[in-house]
């Protein structure tokens, strides 16, 4: 097993794959959007899920920032930093579960990089197309705005897959007036919404997934719903969870009491 | 330091970074490139190196492959996943050395994602443009071809920056028949070349750097010049160091003897 037997094997399905640079076609009367995301062994993910869950879940995690922002995705790279325990079966199975989500999505698998490492390390890029102009941004939310997540929250310990919300973000478009997804946890992005809008939140209620508590899906993350604010006269999909203020940027409360911006850190590894 | 107080850094010379995706307009009359390069602790850099120096190493790696297809650098997404042993100091180095770079070339910091690993790992992506149908490919050469690189070989043990070709590289348009960068070994990387073309080489000479082998030259890594191909008749810049040939496709052949098309595999360790 090398690098370039690893390609050829790749090129079958990804004929953009073969020089320096994927070369691309620029949609036009779109603007373009481009995400990249980690998924890191002990960090994102840890050994006992299979090779495809972990794949698949890679590449969800990026489809999930073009959901965000109403786009569509179009080009994927990933690049791969293998450990002394992947074996040329595993690796088979992480791009079939990649290869899986990319087709159910019409993604393309346009390149990437391969090396090793101690722990296995994934990064995924998507680029993504969206209306001129149409994005959807995290600032943007105004006061008597309602808050809305596209599901129930708090089940990053039950979840086994992730399932991007690109249809309600195309759905979004034109009428939400802010949306990002939720990886860190609800109460965290949240604040950086509110933030990033200038403004303050009140949560009235959290819908939960089977299993999870209030606590989990405030404060954990890996949810991958959409989070979003709508003119109250404005009907969008979803499940209304309370309603931006006026107040100090980023400010958040719960039930009428202050709400700690807690979530997850990348920086910190999870308990 | 968490990764919101990172990202705030960041955004000061990033305007772009900010929302779950970064949104870019689309040149007109213009393809796109995509390329993704690691820069892994260990396997591409080691701590002795200063942060400066990584972080414009790791930028420069992705540019190199923006130079091999003749394009020009645009938009860059710098994925980091930061070890134990970095702190605040070392990550304000890494990032003034990846901005310096960027700066040069006229490249946006546009995005990119935050985690930790046991060591460090940098993924650099970046999006480039070219004309229509102009990216200067892999396959294209053809026997007869003249085989030039873009400057002396075999100094990666001594180099201490990479100055991507980009220059070199737009003027090839529409002048070489193929074109790769070297990061792998000449001997490697030119197997690849003429795999691609369907054609066989033979190399006459090869310029070294200050203090490198012939064996170097040809079979180590981390060149980052530019090796491409052009027809007899036709002016290109750079120094000449063989002949495109009928034969098995990938064949190659230096100073009339056999030559195996050995080089630098990220997937072992290097020696």
């Amino acid at each position: 097993m090398n690098e370039d037997s690893i390609v050829r094997k790749l090129r079958r399905n990804a004929p953009l794959i073969g020089d320096d640079c994927a070369v691309i076609q620029t949609p036009r009367n779109q603007d373009l959007l481009f995400t990249t995301d980690f998924s890191i062994e002990g960090v994102h993910f840890t050994r006992e899920s299979s090779a495809e869950q972990i794949g698949r879940r890679a590449v969800a995690r990026s489809l999930s920032d073009i959901a965000a922002m109403g786009g569509s995705p179009l080009y994927c790279l990933i690049s791969l930093a293998l450990a002394d325990w992947t074996d040329p079966h595993w690796i088979d199975g992480f791009y079939r579960g990649v290869n899986k989500l990319l087709r159910q999505t019409k993604t393309q698998l346009a390149g990437g990089d391969i090396s090793h490492a101690n722990q296995l390390v994934c990064d995924v890029m998507i680029c993504g197309s969206v209306g001129k102009g149409k994005a959807l941004r995290r600032a943007g939310a105004a006061p008597g705005d309602c808050i809305y997540v596209s599901g129930p929250l708090g089940g990053w310990r039950h979840k086994s897959d992730i399932s991007p919300r690109l249809d309600i973000g195309r759905k979004l478009i034109g009428k939400a007036t802010a949306c990002m997804d939720i990886s860190d946890g609800l109460a965290l992005d949240l604040h950086r919404l509110c933030l990033a809008s200038g403004v303050a939140a009140e949560i009235d209620s959290v819908p939960l997934m089977d299993g999870a508590t209030v606590e989990q899906a405030l404060h954990d993350g890996e949810d991958y719903e959409l989070l979003y604010t709508a003119h109250p006269k404005r009907r969008v999909p979803g499940i209304q969870i309370g309603t931006i203020t006026k107040g100090t940027p980023g400010a958040l409360r719960y039930q009428g009491r202050k709400l700690a911006p807690t979530g997850y850190d990348h920086l910190q590894p999870r308990s």
